[in-house]
């Protein structure tokens, strides 16, 4: 893969659809992933919006395999990786490697708190030089607000620096736009792509160099998320930035994935997209009733997830 | 297994021993269970010093299957068995149950911040509910200095009065005694065993309707912090205590579980126990120098462990 093959663009970290018996509806998630490739949109599946670390890593690997069995294009792929221990994220990693996955966005290992930069190193360290594939882009994934353990940026000059032809870049969902600037100024040049990680730095990302976001609410709104990131530089940017942050603020009333599932479940007519894993809750009626409500008087809705559903 | 066959005593959250490639070192790990259970102390492996997130679910699993094929007494062992997905903590709590362990010590799923005590009554519930095993005994890990996300007291009542025959204990690494204090007094007589998650706490504990205690340092110091723990009512009780808080204060200075290492390296003649999976770091040659010349000098040793090493 060359470098100017990096993937670029929207991706959503596609929420996971569960049976009545709690396991994952590969099928279900599929079409998911099809209907969100139809709007321009790419799969950063097996994120913190996919509940990923609610998932078993066979349960991961199932996933990967019903895309890839499916003959969904990997270029448009990049699973989270991530894992407390080693051996797992090894595995993961590997298996999005070798079936020719865009990159794979990968957490620090988040139990230990306080860890230093050093061990954090030998980690992403490890994880690449036991993949040992040339095809392997590593995503890193900079969420401190839940994940508590971050990426800072000597790290990521470390790693860049041992690692040129690995360390593809970053999504930075800390949520600190001085951060990301911080990342994009200094790594400019130095063929590392910034994703903030949310559409409300889309515009301002872009301006500065980034290559697009990784978002939860690309999951509900893609369209018009992608349609940013191809006219960042018309004279309606701005216009259709305030419109992307309407629509988040909407779901940010309630907690997210549940939120984003409540809006699936609506648009799809399929009331199972309601189900998460523990620790996670759906919303009530009530929490339903008034997004649903709000979104619609906003004009929103979802277009086409009502045939996808259908066609399953 | 009987209410009045519930473990007590101090517990090791047993060190894991890496081989060069950074695989278990399964024989040398049961050895070390047997020194600790010959001084007396019950096996809580699979802990937060004992590296468990940073292991594979199947490396877990391998774990539990070498101490019990070793023909170790699961009357002794309260393996960790929590994991951010259900899937896995059911089955490594399955396995533990059905193999006749004294219980299992379960953290909270501790990807996500911020959920809700349902969320975290779901996750419990549905790990007890599918492990579907009476043998089970559950002991919930509260240590939200790590784990970030804890147990309140209000879920404790919930899951004993949903579950008692399964919900057995607490082990508190908060470090907050009004917090051990407050569940000791809220559940007496409700046959729920409270560990506190340091020997520091162990005299206090006592005093106050504590089983024992579950502690780091039980790797180092085990017969010292059991001889306190059956002599609590002796008048040589609080120099006993003070004894455990000098040297625990020691290994305090540096990060516990390369510490741990450190010590369990030294005075078995065997440098592979310094190994630690990242994110981890073992500590430097000055740092274990300092270490064990301070613990040698208060008159510290770790007897018996050479030949331990030995017989391997």
């Amino acid at each position: 893969m060359s470098k100017t093959e990096r993937i670029r663009g929207v991706l959503s970290p596609v929420v996971t659809p569960f049976q009545a018996d709690g396991s994952v509806d590969l099928a279900k998630f599929v079409a998911q992933c099809r209907w969100l490739l139809s709007n321009d949109v790419g799969l950063a599946f097996l994120g913190t919006n996919s509940e990923a670390n609610s998932l078993s890593p066979s349960e991961r690997l199932r996933m990967m395999d019903a895309l890839l069995e499916a003959g969904v294009n990997p270029g448009s792929m990049m699973p989270g990786t991530g894992a407390c221990d080693l051996p797992t994220a090894v595995d993961l990693s590997r298996k999005a490697a070798r079936a020719g996955c865009a990159g794979v966005l990968t957490l620090p290992p988040f139990y230990y708190k306080g860890v230093s930069d050093e061990g954090l190193f030998r980690y992403f360290s490890e994880l690449i030089e036991r993949v040992a594939e040339n095809t392997l882009r590593v995503y890193l994934y900079h969420i401190p607000p839940v994940a508590q353990v971050g990426i800072s940026l000597d790290l990521i000059e470390r790693l860049l620096e041992r690692y040129p032809e690995n360390i593809a870049g970053i999504k930075d969902s800390s949520g600190d736009w001085n951060n990301m600037l911080a990342m994009l100024e200094r790594f400019k040049g130095r063929n590392f792509d910034v994703f903030p990680g949310s559409e409300v730095f889309l515009l301002q990302g872009m301006r500065h160099g980034a290559v697009g976001c990784i978002s939860a609410t690309a999951n509900v709104n893609p369209a018009a998320i992608h349609r940013l990131f191809v006219e960042w530089q018309s004279p309606e940017a701005d216009e259709l930035q305030n419109g992307l942050n309407t629509v988040r603020s909407l779901f940010q009333q309630f907690p997210m994935i549940p939120a984003l599932k409540a809006a699936v479940a609506h648009w799809s007519g399929d009331a199972q997209w309601h189900r998460v894993r523990p620790p996670l809750v759906e919303l009530n009626a009530q929490q339903r009733e008034s997004l649903i409500s709000q979104l619609v008087a906003q004009g929103f809705s979802m277009e086409g997830l009502n045939e996808t559903a259908s066609q399953l």
